[in-house]
């Protein structure tokens, strides 16, 4: 009895996984993490219209979700003054990326992105065989002109960048970025992943432009909204490239409470400046704590702040490892320099009075 | 400006849908059907227990879920007495059909099925670029001796067949199934399609045996559970297989809300006994309303009734558009001589009384 016969493709992958979830530390350690704290999610939650809409969607999740998302687009579409057209939504950006590395990378298929940046685009890029040239980051911030000069060089099918960044932090303003996108090389299309968008300052998006068939900006409910665990994330682009999606993506994906929930919360702009303003709060907070440990950050334009531990990766490992081990559930750059941080989401007041506790008997032990 | 470069396999797809969905229909129509009994859809609802456990879990949707599904896999081994190593969850059965043939079919691959079984995975087949073969059904049941016959001429990668099947809601028993799996050739997959599965007799499935690494089973709470709109279905099948779905697969994609409905639905197995018998009572409701037109029904073992409008496919489809004309959503088998008949899902009795009212009128404009 002979099993499965894999692709070639995917017989030379490794089974993994771009993260390690906080559940998955949660049951090693045998307790719960006391402050939640590694995985950019907004603690601050949705908006109670948001958690209202979807408790009133629960019991008629017997319906299968509109496979066009059509309520959710049209709001969208209002919302950012593009036609519905030029949105695609899906479950999480996430899955979009794994979606649009479907359409265009093939094995051998040449794409660029930076080293350290988003690791899920990285898994999915591998998962179809596409061949990953990473550029290193400038300071804290992802380099555009690197990104442009390596795409100039290898004639990538994709360009990813996300503005702000995720992990340090950092983003560039809307003409930086611009120029970037006006520098797209024929032939390939720019990813610019603006999760995060929400929490930087107002002139860090350039102007949607969605004649322009070499870009896709992808947006999220995940991380300002506060619906993470809802998988809801959108993508905006030429509409030829938006269609193209409904060749291969699962139409009816879309849950149906999520798309409730999705269309409650982005009509609660008042919850969403609220939410804004807790988490600029909370930044400040963290670099507090950080100066009272005699530590810096990295000035941060995203729901959370990635703070130097003034060493070596090694170093800042050490003190993650005494986080988690003190119950905050932390996370760190994958890549040197940025590995020198450890990042810490934007939390309440009582996550961070649990990670001021914790810092200096991590640093300690770090130290000894 | 040259746009973005596809790959050769998704430049030759069209951009499709497997079904269009009820909302697109409405919109179309310019009103809300009056009943939604198309989609196979469980209008009897999740537990009371399932949605109270949603509705809790609304607040907390800022987290991610855990992309283990550790507690929901491991309430589905103990249910199911298989080891949690052996089952995959995943954002309903359609997702995990995709990851599926992602993990085995390139471009000319063979593939088996039946002439009119499920397109969704004839979708994912073409848009992996898999070659696929349909034999035909034999009277209305899907035929595994052909199945596995066109298996041994071709040798392909996968062969599907749903038990009980859909659209036409007839099954075999588990010896049949058993058997089938059993003359699997070496170095195909069957899957095996179990989504209506808690609708049928008790002896419809063969035992589990996940030290077969030639089928994987598929299992769902879009049906008997009640929860479509949720995206929550699993596989069950050999260890490797199993973990060859963490190559490829949307780690974060589960929704947190419908993870701890998920656990809710399993544990009310009261609830569900009760839906099997509404069902089951829905389904004879059907069968005496088609007797009242002087029409047939298919014996169903699932929560839909294929009823046979006793001519061809282009009066069904005549009597299909006058049910939608009148506001009962429907919909029928695509291929000959299945589609002789129109499909309506089990209803709630005020549902099916709307489908008394309207079945003699589609009839009647059908035959005028």
């Amino acid at each position: 009895m002979t099993g499965p016969r894999y692709t070639r493709l995917v017989a030379s992958l490794p089974a993994t996984v771009p993260f390690v979830g906080p559940e998955t530390q949660e049951r090693a350690r045998g307790a719960r993490f006391d402050a939640r704290l590694g995985a950019n999610e907004n603690v601050f939650g949705p908006s109670p219209r948001a958690s209202a809409a979807m408790q009133a969607a629960a019991d008629g999740v017997w319906q299968y979700g509109d496979p066009e998302n059509f309520d959710l687009k049209a709001a969208l579409a209002a919302h950012h003054h593009v036609p519905a057209e030029n949105i695609i939504v899906g479950e999480g950006i996430d899955a979009l990326l794994g979606y649009l590395c479907r359409m265009l990378v093939e094995p051998g298929d040449r794409v660029v992105t930076s080293a350290g940046a988003y690791p899920t685009f990285n898994f999915h890029v591998a998962g179809f065989g596409g061949d990953l040239t990473a550029v290193p980051y400038k300071g804290d911030f992802e380099d555009p002109l690197a990104l442009i000069k390596a795409a100039n060089e290898i004639a990538p099918k994709l360009i990813y960048i996300a503005n702000p960044d995720n992990p340090m932090g950092t983003c560039h303003p809307a003409a930086t970025i611009q120029a970037m996108i006006d520098a797209v090389p024929k032939g390939s299309l720019l990813v610019l992943d603006e999760a995060y968008l929400e929490f930087a300052a107002p002139d860090t998006a350039p102007p949607l432009d969605v004649t322009n068939a070499q870009v896709i900006r992808f947006r999220t409910f995940s991380k300002a909204y506060g619906m993470a665990g809802a998988r809801v994330g959108y993508g905006i682009g030429a509409a030829g490239l938006i269609d193209g999606f409904n060749k291969i993506r699962n139409h009816f994906g879309m849950n149906r409470i999520s798309q409730a929930g999705a269309l409650a919360a982005l009509a609660d702009g008042e919850y969403l400046k609220q939410t804004i303003a807790n988490v600029a709060a909370a930044r400040d907070r963290i670099a507090a704590i950080a100066a009272d440990n005699g530590l810096t950050v990295v000035p941060s334009s995203t729901n959370f702040v990635a703070i130097d531990c003034g060493r070596d990766g090694e170093f800042a490992k050490r003190v993650l490892d005494g986080l988690i081990a003190e119950g905050v559930f932390a996370r760190m750059p994958f890549v040197a320099p940025q590995n020198r941080c450890i990042r810490l989401t934007a939390g309440r007041p009582e996550d961070l009075a649990k990670f001021a506790e914790a810092l200096p008997l991590a640093l300690a032990r770090a130290a000894g």
